[in-house]
């Protein structure tokens, strides 16, 4: 009906949201970033929305190519949304008489709490506020005006935020007064004057034409998108390919006119639980940065009605219209203005593990979203933390009596490392290898760095909502808030905890899911596939293309993969075997010490030989036992090439390495004895009823004649085997593609291998030409923080190199042999970003034992 | 004429060859062996050829196919040619009344001196001896049945050759005689009777039946290309992708018949010098064996007129026109019976380095080859042999008192070494890093490892045509042949020359050049590039299309680099800098112990490291200066990745580069000193009249942003010290491509580098997977012998791994940088199979400075 507004799919510059209109659509977040875009769609939906508008995420790219100024038509397109919202408004900006006011908020796509800069109360000036004080008292005018002149200082010229709290306190202090909420009309004037000291005093001024505060405030936002800290968050998050962020200027609706007013953030679930329930807080008579703080502690949602029912009633009624029409549990941001409800933000609401696992589960039963959109909802991250350990026997004394306090359950999970006191010193204790847990009073935005260094997080202040719960959440790392007895000394570097003092270093266990704090290490376990968990498994393996494998050199570890639905083994590390207990490194260790060993395979030497292929072939035994009826492939040791293999292990395993091949490569055939010790175990398995299929694999090939040599030694083995047995089994021989020239060479490899594994820890450093250990400790953080990688190419899949070396050789070995069965076996295969790459080009994946879970999530994600 | 000579475009199982005619042709020699091509060649063109035919290599190939037996339809094709030389023999195969006889020879498509079997006489057995004795006397007969019986069981039935030789040595010894000639009809016919002795105690016989011979004769010389020793032959000289030897039946005729006959081999011009005239040697009243072994020693080919005028015409005649016909020096074979000349055997002359060139040169002058053929005929190791040491003063008297004896000049050049008594020894010594000389009374194919692992050859009986003078020319390796004076004793490991007795370990010298041998470790020289060698590179250059630049670390090795003709520098190692002399090792101590230097750049570190930089900037102004007008492309040390780096030099210059790499990572910016060091060395020497072409060159870069971060550090080192010097010079920015996702990522790198160099040694560790220190050590030279890798890939570019690589990235970077300048700069720069490689792929290719003519004729061979 508005002639002045255009098509939706016409793309602009900037989008005008009002109650009942918008051009704009929740599916335009990479334009509008996701609260304009939520706004758009609330707006668009009918929902009581603050009219405003959107400069677009492009804007800011233009912003940022223009050497940091707004693009020529820009401004001019906010003059003409400023008249739309005037308009829908029923006010003017800035008008003496009955002014409107704007808040500018930033938003990108994917949100970043915290993060970025907002500026409220845009349009006072000393004129302005003399009018507003007219309409709506004086109080409630200055709080207005100090509050911009703080966040307008702070955001848009630089000065420190602390520059103007500390006139407040004098004032305060001045006359006798506690609280914010106690200060009158006329102190608030006193505040103001002070704050325009500071100004002067900086050197600076808020400008008087609330055009020119407006067009300052765009400008700083978007400014904001490059800081330090936005940079860093971005990073740890791996948030990356996004334009910018976008601008959101909108109407000022006041949560702190009257007691009649207040505002609040609200879940449509239980973000910890994921319960089924309206979940929130809200603070009467307040703008909602003081809930977001955690500075004043909040109300339960549920207490809501009390204060403002047919808001409440308002609210409820929106929030599930929101959850079904987003198809999601929602994350709400509102405001109630003299008893009206004002939705100011919606979002899909960050959760953790198990909250995430059941909304999904209850919203499919619900028949709200699909199967497949249920398997799309819990991320690989949520499983992580439902596989994380939990406390030990939390029913029984020893753990009750080792309770110290208790604060919120901000996000679950078992926590336990040693108190530090500062972010700072997180992060360098944790570079140092210990585990720590972050002790704050509260958190701000610039511990974020602290914070994903620490095992878990406690808080003295703050509430469900705070930073650090929100933050905490969404990392799903253990955190307990509020927990307003703890008394802490950042200079002491202690902390008081009910007559307990904790000091820097001291070991404390933080259950998330409770909010018990702890002292001590306590113990804790792993949990298990069960319940609505099991069921939720089922529709990801339903979705599922590929195939998940385990790395397990133990037949215990087999177990426990084969629990958590692992449908091979990918990788047996033999070298490892021999480290499995004590009794075996003693025997290590007497081989090692007999030299003889050179000479002939008598005396000492022969003997610890003997007893380590003993026990290496009972591990074989264990291990088919165990993967009944599933294929199990083993890697052989490669003696020549052993040493320009990265330290795995300890100096033992190497000098293991090096006996053991010369033994090999002397008089025997170089991997003779392992496939016979594997042969004969699955020949002696089957003899009991169980179905091995052993899959032997030569690692380190970079020529066809390499393997075919190995080859042709592993079945002459097995021939041996087999006529000696009277039996035989089914096998197969295959290679390990972590060479760059077996990669390239892979048609030919595929003229002798069966199957191809690819060994993406070892292809990714002699591809990239770096050791992981070297590059992981002395340059590689350093790169990825400054962007020369993209990402830690030993975590995450280096697609555009050692990717395309898997896929040149996914295309030449499926050309040699179209039946030739492939995998990965590197740490990528348990990296939901590397299977979803590779998900289109091997057979299946293997991972360790407790990542198989999210490897079949991630596996399901990349197939829908 | 003849009816059942076929079209030559025909391609047949076996090709006939007689005086006149033949379907074969000289350019068929990977189907007829070089042997016999030319054969049908020579018959082709007239020349008196005993007639034969061949059976060709692709009938070897499909022998071993059908598991070591003649395929079907040979054997037919065999007797149906035996027809065809009987009409044109004018005699019948194993005819009592005028028996015909064939040889039976091996001869592949590139030539293996006594590497492989023959087999004289076929068709004798007790019935046709009596035959051929009535019509040649007893004494002829029962000679020619003895070396059949000898040479059948040996070759074919596996009797020791030494079984036979004994029971001539007893008959001779019982008859009171000295030599094999001296033995009557009687007593060769006794030798007979022992011989078949023999065969019965071994439990074998020779078949009756002529044609029966000639199967099993023929079938053993195929079976003989995969012996031991001829699979060893062709890993040593690197002889592949042959299908099999060719098998060469031919009839017999006698150098042995009586005086007027004889046997000999001729070269058309010295092969030693390259001199003009007939060279060559002849026995009279022999067989070819006798020649070739150097057993009995042969008088000059000048002589020949004068036992067998007519024969010597002929030969002359024949030779040159061979020699015109070829384009080419020809190495002949020949046997005068009773008068007439028969031509058995032509090919290209092996020759060693000056006679090459010598050859080369004046066959361009004659008229008789091109320029560009010319070019063609010097073989790269030809001109290395040439550019090899000689030894000094010559003509002095410290010289001529070394000498202790003289022998033949078998094959030129300067060798030192220590003595040995047995290839095995040699090979042994050489594999411990000893340089060794091979002492032998004479050598047989048994010895060729250990002769190919000797500095030279020296051998106490044989001529220039002997195995031992033979192969060395081969490798252009220094030989003395024919010392007859020195007597070894093998038992003792001494020999004796003179009254000086040589120890086993004692050192010797030999001039190859001149024959003369010479006590202890003689002092030798590098050559010069002049008279014909300057003319022929003026010719090289001509063709060449590609440059070659040098890798050089000093100004000396510039000036050396470019005297051989480089046209840049390809790799400066900035690193090899600071342990150039005594006084750079002691800063560079100085520096390493001075701890401060993590702190602050003050005292001892600062001053050491100032100094080094001091020195640096010398040499860089050095090698400007020394390639004035040319390139010089400087690798810059690359901090975080150097540990990564294969050690190339001492534990030092690693502890160097480490502290290098804090000093330069920590305040100054990675590279920003290495930088300013080369581009005030430019300034400095530009402000001289020097022309400085500086290319800086990023090594290890595998990450667009890696290299982008890293020039731009160094484009701001040039503008300050062009900012501050008031002056600039051109320079350019590149990288080095030598990790394998570098090359992958090639089309990004050129985003930002204006050339890349291969550094290949690093792009094969890294593409391969092995360190090359390792490889080489432990298991490369057994994986080469086993045929596992074609070659090692350090010496030779694995064309088709890291060859693809290179392909790769040359390909998408000039997709994104059409002008970018590409060079190599591996040890790969320097070979000639290599450089063939990359000549259609890079500008320019870089070697030491010493290869740099090798490479120039390598890329002008290339591009012919
Ligand atoms: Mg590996
Ligand atoms: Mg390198």
């Amino acid at each position: 009906g508005d002639k002045t507004e255009p098509s939706a799919a016409e793309e602009r510059r900037v989008y005008v949201f009002k109650k009942g209109s918008s051009a704009g659509r929740k599916e335009m977040k990479a334009l509008l970033g996701g609260k304009g875009a939520n706004l758009c769609e609330m707006a668009h939906l009918g929902l009581n929305v603050p009219p405003g508008f959107t400069i677009t995420t492009k804007v800011c790219q233009a912003f940022y190519e223009a050497g940091g100024k707004l693009p020529a038509g820009v401004w001019e397109d906010v003059l003409a949304a400023v008249k739309e919202v005037e308009e829908a408004y029923g006010a003017k900006f800035a008008d003496p008489a009955d002014p409107l006011l704007f808040s500018v908020r930033s938003g990108a796509a994917v949100s970043m709490p915290g993060m970025m800069d907002t500026v409220l109360n845009l349009g006072l000036n000393d004129e302005v506020v003399e009018g507003l004080a007219k309409k709506r008292g004086e109080r409630f005018a200055f709080d207005c005006y100090r509050r911009l002149l703080d966040m307008f200082g702070d955001v848009v010229l630089g000065i420190e935020h602390e520059k103007f709290e500390e006139h407040i306190h004098a004032v305060k202090e001045e006359n006798g007064l506690k609280l914010d909420v106690e200060l009158t009309g006329p102190h608030l004037r006193e505040v103001v004057r002070r704050f325009k000291g500071v100004y002067e005093k900086e050197g600076k001024s808020l400008p008087h034409d609330p055009y020119e505060q407006m067009r300052l405030a765009v400008s700083a936002v978007f400014g904001s998108w490059n800081t330090t800290r936005a940079v860093k968050y971005r990073e740890i998050n791996r948030i990356r390919g996004l334009l910018g962020t976008a601008v959101n200027v909108q109407s000022m609706v006041y949560g702190n006119l009257n007691d009649n007013s207040g505002t609040g953030v609200c879940f449509t679930r239980n973000p910890a639980t994921g319960e089924k329930k309206l979940y929130g807080e809200y603070l009467q008579n307040a703008q909602g940065e003081d809930v977001v703080a955690g500075i004043r502690t909040p109300k339960d949602v549920s207490h809501m009605a009390e204060n403002f029912a047919q808001a409440y009633e308002d609210l409820v009624y929106n929030t599930t219209l929101l959850e079904k029409h987003m198809r999601d549990m929602q994350d709400c941001e509102f405001t109630v203005q003299d008893g009206v409800l004002f939705m100011l933000q919606t979002r899909n609401g960050k959760r953790t593990g198990p909250a995430a696992l059941q909304v999904a589960v209850d919203m499919e039963s619900e028949g709200m979203v699909s199967k497949s959109e249920a398997v799309l909802m819990v991320e690989p991250r949520h499983l992580d933390q439902l596989l994380h350990p939990m406390f030990e026997g939390t029913g029984k004394a020893e753990y009750k009596s080792a309770v110290l306090g208790k604060g919120l359950p901000a996000s679950p999970g078992a926590a336990v490392g040693r108190i530090v006191f500062t972010a700072d010193e997180a992060e360098k204790w944790h570079a140092e290898g210990e585990k720590v847990i972050l002790l704050r009073v509260e958190t701000s935005p610039e511990d974020v760095g602290g914070m994903h260094a620490a095992e878990g997080i406690l808080t003295a202040r703050g509430g469900m909502t705070s930073h650090a719960a929100v933050v905490a959440r969404g990392w799903g790392k253990p955190c307990v808030c509020g927990l307003d007895v703890l008394e802490v000394d950042y200079t002491a570097k202690t902390a008081t905890l009910k007559g307990s003092v904790l000091r820097e270093g001291d070991w404390l266990s933080l259950n998330g899911s409770t909010g018990e704090v702890l002292q001590g290490k306590q113990p804790v376990k792993a949990p298990e596939l069960s319940g609505k968990l099991a069921v939720f498994m089922e529709w990801v393996d339903s979705f599922r293309k590929i195939g998940v494998y385990t790395n397990a050199d133990t037949p215990a570890d087999a177990a426990i993969a084969r629990k958590n639905g692992a449908q091979g083994i990918g990788l047996v590390r033999t070298e490892h075997m021999f480290f499995a207990t004590a009794e075996r490194i003693a025997a290590v260790r007497r081989m090692i010490a007999a030299e003889e060993l050179m000479e002939e395979s008598t005396g000492a030497a022969a003997e610890a030989l003997a007893a380590l292929k003993e026990f290496q072939r009972e591990d074989f035994e264990g291990i088919f036992t165990a993967m009944d009826g599933l294929p199990v492939t083993i890697r052989l040791l490669d003696p020549p090439l052993h040493e320009f293999l990265p330290h795995e292990g300890t100096a033992e395993l190497d000098a293991l390495c090096d006996t053991l091949a010369k033994e090999m490569s002397g008089r025997s055939g170089q991997h003779m004895s392992a496939a016979k010790a594997i042969l004969e175990a699955a020949v002696n398995v089957s003899k009991k009823g169980v179905k091995p299929f052993p899959h032997i694999m030569v690692p380190l090939v970079g020529f066809e004649e390499e393997l075919s040599h190995q080859i042709k030694v592993i079945r002459k083995a097995a021939e041996d085997v087999f006529k000696a047995a009277g039996s035989s089994v089914e096998y197969k021989v295959g290679t390990m593609i972590e060479v760059p020239r077996g990669a390239l060479r892979a048609g030919d490899l595929a003229n002798h291998a069966e199957f191809f594994s690819f060994g993406t820890n070892d292809l990714t450093q002699m591809t990239c030409g770096f050791s992981r250990d070297d590059a992981e400790a002395k340059f590689l953080p350093l790169y990825v923080r400054e962007g020369i990688l993209p990402a830690d190419p030993f975590e995450e899949l280096d697609t555009s190199g050692v990717g395309e070396l898997i896929k040149i050789a996914v295309q030449r070995g499926r050309e040699t042999r179209p039946g030739l069965h492939l995998g990965i076996c590197g740490e990528h295969g348990g990296d939901p970003k590397s299977i979803e790459f590779v998900s289109t080009l091997v057979d299946y994946v293997s991972c360790s034992p407790l990542r198989v879970p999210i490897a079949r999530l991630a596996a399901a994600q990349a197939a829908i």
